[in-house]
């Protein structure tokens, strides 16, 4: 953790592009960028400033030859207004990774050490800029793909989170203290701490955690996106549907050059929230009979999943099949749609049967809606009912857990509250019942950051890009 | 070819990073960006200065929801100061794919248009800032993977080539202007224009041109690399070599984190200049006669590549069948080295009989030198005779021309010029001359871009990243 030396990496993506920057940051950022630099003194120049001029690679004493590496825009950030807190240099070069090795390899030549990943962010962290759950959503925000999940990570970057707890753990820390006053009495038997205010507190901290964490699995649906298996029957439509969902998106990204992404392969964006399709082999038939591999299959993927969409062929499905495999799949267990696909090659009036079918079920049954992958009738309505199951949890501007560690620490902030209360109940002494809400605060504490250690901080940090 | 729309693109390369670059330019370019942007009010601001803030959704009219897309950093460029000349914008967001593609999208949704391949560049040609072929240097210093071709990509951005064209066209110019005046004292036969010291002044502007056409073939080799082929039997070491070779760069490669190549797979790094090594089966010997099939493909390989290493074990090898073999693969036509491996294993003896060969042999046989690539002996050697072959053409400080459109534009005007000699030799009119001395100052300002075309512009920038 020593924040002496002046770090630098490439921040931009790695490949080829327009630009590529190199940012350093450090005591000595602007020296050691001015040794590399022919252009104005940097050294002289104003924060938040941008200069023309060239890298060079000045040689050695005994090799004084000046060699130009690039032609460059250098900006200017310093101490404390930048990212670090401490002074801060972007290089823009020319976006060849051949150049971007060369600038690097000559910054550390003049005594810029390789940042680690995540290294900047840290270094805004421990200087006290932003706190941990803040440094974390910086990596969220990077690697957001939908705009809920975009939304939740700049939400938690801006601090909405760790400010919920923080009003949390400052009345929970007046408590602890009370108990401690009362240990440092030593046996003089005194209560500072109002045992039944004490339980009442805990139990509108609980009443607060209990949301956050029953947030996560939507959160965690927001940031990684929607399970959703497609099933049915071989000639149900399946991969028609996909493509009719998949192209109706792609269409509308390609309009925008040069922001292909990578693989969108399998995944549809819906009002901001991923669905992750997953296809599955469809169900045969054999002697009237489900294949008992196709529906093993399909439920084992069920299991993964957070939603199913079960297709049938309005045409060639019969309503009381439709029930024996709604219900050989277990599908009455999972959030889902079915859809009677082919619509348009069917009479509407065969639809009934369907509908009567499901309402004479004693079971609540999936929603049913009709469509075509064909024609595109009734997807959006399909895409609808998708994002309102998957969201149907989402309470608006609620805070929203999304990340793995910050859950965990909550159900284990939550437990050791439940211990504390055991240990009123059972009359246990300060010393006990300080102890467990000492832990309570710690787990807490790790959220923002209040408490933490090195091997928590390497477990974060180290998840992170070089140069960010 | 507008120039009243302003235009956008991601700079930066495709992918996840810490940052990405959005860069607009044109009239508009402060005023777009300032729509999208909550913080100071950009329109103020100077120019090379930077700004922190929010790019924001500010919504519709009717759907005023404001939204926060991303924290930036906002630089700004005013014109004429800048890489196009016009007003130019840099947004620099967090590196994620989907939030490029949100800025983006709100951009164009504020009136900028997405930019085409190379607009920028174009630009910055069309509005005077550079030269063709300086326009086409940022291109290949784009793609520049090796010292040699990032410093022939910086000497001609920085108009190298250009100042040594203008030079000859000038003059040119002033010939075909007496030319031309001859002709407006139509038949009164008069002779401004002296038809010898034309015709020195083509010989001096051919002289000029032929080691830069001559040039073309080692630029293209410092542009693109040099194609080497490794040669010779199943049991020489041909994979050891290559291995030897390769290793001893990656391990200096990987002492900068982050910087890792795309694929340096069979490309080795000497002194600044690429090779890259283009694997032989091995010959197989079949009743002591160099199997045919071998010879052959070894042979087609040897045609496609500019410098050969003929391997051969010391210790499995005689004299005489080396030099059958140097004659049987006609390696004397081409440019290579003779290495005898594994010498580690051999008495250092054994060698004197194949110097001895070589010296008795009539032809002039190539370099033979002794290697091992288990002990890495005399591959440093090895490395700087392959070197010297490479470059042995090169002439320091020489104009060096490496892209193929100015090579032909250079063929084209050579042979525009023998067309005025001609001419004038047969005593052609003024009319005829006139013409084909017009004919090669377009060839050579076709280069530097005083002449051109849609056509030719549209295939140059095509070429060219988004962004750039």
């Amino acid at each position: 953790m020593t924040n002496n030396h002046t770090i630098v990496a490439l921040a931009t993506p790695q490949g080829v592009g327009a630009i590529g920057v190199i940012r350093l940051s450090g005591a000595n950022a602007i020296e050691i960028t001015n040794k590399c630099f022919r252009g104005k003194n940097l050294e002289n120049q104003k924060s938040h400033t941008i200069h023309y001029g060239h890298i060079i690679d000045a040689g050695l004493p005994d090799k004084p030859d000046e060699k130009i590496i690039d032609e460059v825009m250098v900006s200017i950030f310093r101490s404390p207004k930048s990212f670090t807190t401490e002074d801060v240099v972007e290089i823009s070069c020319h976006g060849s990774p051949f150049i971007a090795e060369q600038i690097l390899r000559l910054l550390i030549n003049h005594g810029a050490r390789a940042a680690k990943p995540g290294e900047f962010t840290l270094r805004a962290f421990m200087n006290g800029r932003i706190d941990l759950s803040q440094a974390e959503a910086v990596a969220d925000l990077i690697a957001s793909n939908s705009a809920s999940s975009l939304d939740l990570a700049l939400k938690q970057m801006r601090g909405g989170f760790s400010n919920d707890l923080k009003i949390l753990r400052t009345e929970l820390v007046n408590f602890a203290s009370l108990i401690e006053l009362e240990l440092d009495f030593g046996e003089e038997d005194v209560e500072f701490a109002d045992r039944n205010k004490l339980i009442e507190l805990i139990d509108t901290i609980q009443a607060k955690l209990k949301p956050l964490i029953e947030s996560f699995k939507l959160g965690n649906v927001i940031k990684n996106g929607v399970n959703t298996v497609i099933a049915g029957k071989p000639n149900a439509g399946k991969s028609t549907l996909m493509n009719a969902l998949l192209n109706e998106e792609r269409a509308i990204v390609s309009e925008i050059p040069g922001t292909t992404r990578d693989t969108i392969e399998e995944v549809l964006n819906i009002n901001g929230i991923q669905f992750r399709f997953i296809d599955t082999a469809g169900i045969r038939i054999t002697e009237d009979v489900i294949e008992k591999l196709g529906v093993e299959k399909t439920m084992e993927k069920l299991k993964q999943s957070s939603i199913y969409i079960y297709l049938f062929d309005v045409n060639s499905t019969t309503p009381q099949e439709l029930v024996r495999e709604i219900h050989e799949l277990e599908l009455l267990g999972f959030k889902g749609i079915v859809a009677g696909n082919k619509i348009d090659k069917a009479n509407w009036k065969s639809t009934a049967p369907f509908y009567k079918v499901l309402e004479e079920s004693k079971e609540k049954l999936p929603h049913l809606i009709f469509i075509s992958s064909n024609t595109h009738y009734n997807l959006t309505l399909l895409k609808e009912n998708l994002f309102r199951l998957a969201t149907s949890d989402l309470q608006p501007d609620a805070t929203v857990v999304t990340n793995t560690r910050h859950y965990e620490a909550l159900i284990k902030a939550n437990h050791a509250l439940n211990e504390v209360k055991n240990g009123i109940n059972n009359q246990n002494t300060g010393e006990l019942i300080a102890l467990d809400i000492k832990r309570a605060l710690e787990y807490l504490g790790e959220i923002s950051g209040e408490v933490t250690n090195e091997e928590i901080l390497g477990t974060i940090f180290s998840k992170f890009c070089i140069g960010k």
